[in-house]
């Protein structure tokens, strides 16, 4: 693709207003790219900051007209490089739509926009004894549009579901302006094809999202009882998480974290770290059967040779070691520079793929600290190197290739909920494989023909 | 489309065998409709019954070179003429690829081929101490193929969630004759489009589905607590159900039954209905506090005014009850010909949809005996017609209209469950909209471009 002319980007400027385009260099600089900081950001010839659904029909219109890329983006919180600008395009932020623009107890539904930061939203919900489910670890900065581009996981999806089974509906732009509306306000419905749960995920190659009907729950009505193991070995821990998913108490919560990250944790925020200890468990039942379920999980954690086991119903002490979890990444980001990768095995399997990354790391001398949802299957492996370098390392990339071909072996996928983004991209054919590679891309090219939306992303 | 050669025919027949080919009228008559009687079926040119995957690619290659229309279809319980034929079609049934491929109680999932029979797949996994949770209500004669084709809904549903949420992965043939594989045997993922959920429900118009991974969840552990309440009037049965919606504690079923469904059952099965029970409300709880829920759902039908009010931990009894209910629509048909309609509304409208269709219908003067997922919103309200007319007369049809449009004034949706099909595709542009049908279109497009799968139907 060419760059617009001059006179074209004045247009846009013209048709927007200068409160919502920015042209300015400096100003853009901000806007080239997520969390994940090794794909070399292009110049935007600007960048929109759309406050309403027509915003983004006038700048996408605008985008079809001149064959302009356009790259959406939230709050610039994911990690694989989905926001990662190329020389030319249009940046749309949806960051400044915000309204939560309403919330039924009644239906336990919102409809918000989707830069509503995901734990506004979690407490608008609880004001009414109801919850937003989705927790990514992010939760507290990222934004609904960004979990819907990405269909987020996070802590509680164990027991809730990923961000995909908390929408009923949609409204969004398409590549040629038009606003479309998907899916329905009911709990369930089958008028017409599933474009509701194609959007979400699509990482902004199909189109912008710009209001969201989201499914809310009950909120727990009682305190989660909480259950805290310290292993010697972090097979024991993955052992002990399959035979708490056999157990089938339905738990809410259920973190693995290895040695190494605990280490980044007790050497910055001093948790008091057990020498001799090498992974722990969380978990957490929130049900009425709460406290039978936690015993039943402390069990499963002593049967698999847990040196350590402590039962707790104290809210505090939860929240506590919950932020102790959500600090994993900071942590480990303060040991190194980090390639972050996702892999998710069938949960039967998550004992032979921890495995697989220690052999991995260890044949590569790499550190590889591993956090990961595991009552999903679901492996956060984080490759550290050095800061400082212009690239990853080529031992980093083989490393992390053989950890995906490893999940990949056992049954399992390349991206558990951060998406693909720019990051993953040249593994996706090796997963899909060819036929569905292509009706992947007969959809896109259906929604997208001129390959204007975040291209180089997703598929 | 014109008719294929009788040469082709030929062609057809000798690539696949006279074991899985048919061209005789008389052996063909069977496979061209569904339940829904008032759809005039065409001449297939010839059935391929399939036994495998290659078998579907083959009848597939065969139709799209020769331009002939594909009807595919399972056992034929649908009601909406989905699987309806037209002249010079090729029907491609997948009744007859019946094998349960894996079913691994560690990962909680199951490989089936399209045409197991839902409760044979539900019957399986209760011998792992699993089920497979979405059950229409004809669970005992109805294909997996079909609750995919339809994203079918059920009793249980409102707890466990329609067909799609039991779907991890699909195996199809595209019209072009590929065979793609979607999903993944993890809890979740996020690698590509989400063409699982796209094919679910997509009536089979974007591909035949030749495999599932299906997901499993624990059975319950305890047996289920019941609530059977009466009511001196509909609209109180429909306040209970959402004063029980509001409690959140999770009703395992949540049937609404109104007079004149009473009376077609009590007097073909003789339940003992008393003269003054206008509705029924069958609740249940399956958790590890149902008996404290059921408890709850009770005081909310006394809180509304229930006449009546059982609980009981009684299986036999309860099991007994609901095989009342799942005979509800053969009752039904007792007394006529019928028109089942399928609306969804938000369940705070539930009461406002049931005074809505009483309205109707005395406004029409017909007999609309209605059924209800009511803790879903889904209302089945069925219109009852004189038998052996040659169409369906032209009040009912009014009667539909103004039903589905109340539904749509509530916030509701054209079908909750059974699908579009035939009957009800002339609503659709009402409920999607302009731009949101052409979108469908550019998909179906995208994947069918010849249009030869199952045309007419669904979109």
């Amino acid at each position: 693709m060419t760059l617009p002319a001059l006179s074209a980007v004045s247009e846009l400027v013209q048709a927007l207003g200068d409160d919502r385009t920015l042209t300015d260099p400096d100003r853009i600089r901000d806007f080239c790219h997520d969390e994940h900081s090794y794909v070399t950001p292009g110049a935007p010839c600007a960048v929109v900051v759309a406050r309403t659904a027509a915003d983004v029909q006038s700048a996408l219109r605008w985008a079809a007209a001149n064959r302009v890329p356009v790259i959406p983006r939230g709050a610039g919180t994911g990690i694989v490089g989905g926001t990662a600008t190329i020389d030319g395009c249009l940046v749309i932020s949806v960051a400044r739509m915000t309204a939560i623009k309403e919330l039924s107890p009644q239906d336990e539904l919102a409809v918000v926009e989707p830069g509503v930061v995901n734990a506004d939203l979690d407490r608008a919900a609880r004001a009414h004894g109801l919850m937003y489910a989705p927790d990514p670890s992010s939760y507290a900065s990222c934004t609904i549009g960004g979990n819907l581009a990405t269909n987020a996981g996070g802590l509680r999806c164990v027991k809730y579901g990923v961000t995909r089974d908390s929408v009923l509906g949609l409204e969004a732009v398409l590549a040629n302006g038009e606003l479309i509306k998907t899916g329905r306000r009911t709990v369930k419905g089958v008028t017409g094809y599933d474009l509701t749960g194609l959007l979400v995920g699509s990482e902004g190659t199909l189109g912008i999202i710009t209001s969201a009907t989201l499914r809310l729950r009950p909120a727990p009505k009682h305190p989660p009882v909480t259950v805290a193991a310290e292993f010697a070995n972090v097979i024991d821990a993955a052992e002990a998480v399959w035979a708490i998913v056999r157990a089938s108490v339905g738990p809410s919560l259920l973190e693995l974290m290895d040695r190494t990250t605990l280490q980044a944790l007790d050497d910055w925020r001093h948790i008091g770290l057990d020498p001799k200890t090498n992974a722990m468990l969380l978990c957490q039942a929130d049900g009425p059967d709460a406290a039978a379920a936690a015993q039943v999980m402390a069990d499963c954690c002593t049967d698999n040779r847990a040196t350590v086991v402590a039962v707790s119903d104290d809210e505090a002490e939860a929240a506590q070691l919950l932020d102790v979890r959500r600090m994993a990444f900071t942590a480990i980001e303060r040991i190194g520079a980090c390639l972050i990768e996702d892999v998710c095995v069938p949960r039967s399997k998550l004992p032979d793929m921890f495995a697989a990354v220690e052999r991995i790391a260890a044949a590569h001398d790499l550190t590889v600290p591993t956090v990961a949802h595991a009552g999903d299957g679901n492996l956060h492996p984080v490759f550290v190197f050095d800061r400082g370098l212009d690239e990853i390392p080529s031992a980093v990339w083989d490393a992390a290739e053989e950890v995906f071909r490893a999940a990949l072996d056992l049954g399992g996928t390349l991206t558990g909920e951060h998406g693909v983004g720019t990051l993953k991209r040249h593994w996706l054919n090796a997963e899909l494989g060819d036929a569905t590679m292509a009706a992947q891309l007969a959809i896109k090219n259906a929604l997208d023909p001129l390959g204007i939306m975040n291209p180089g992303k997703a598929i």
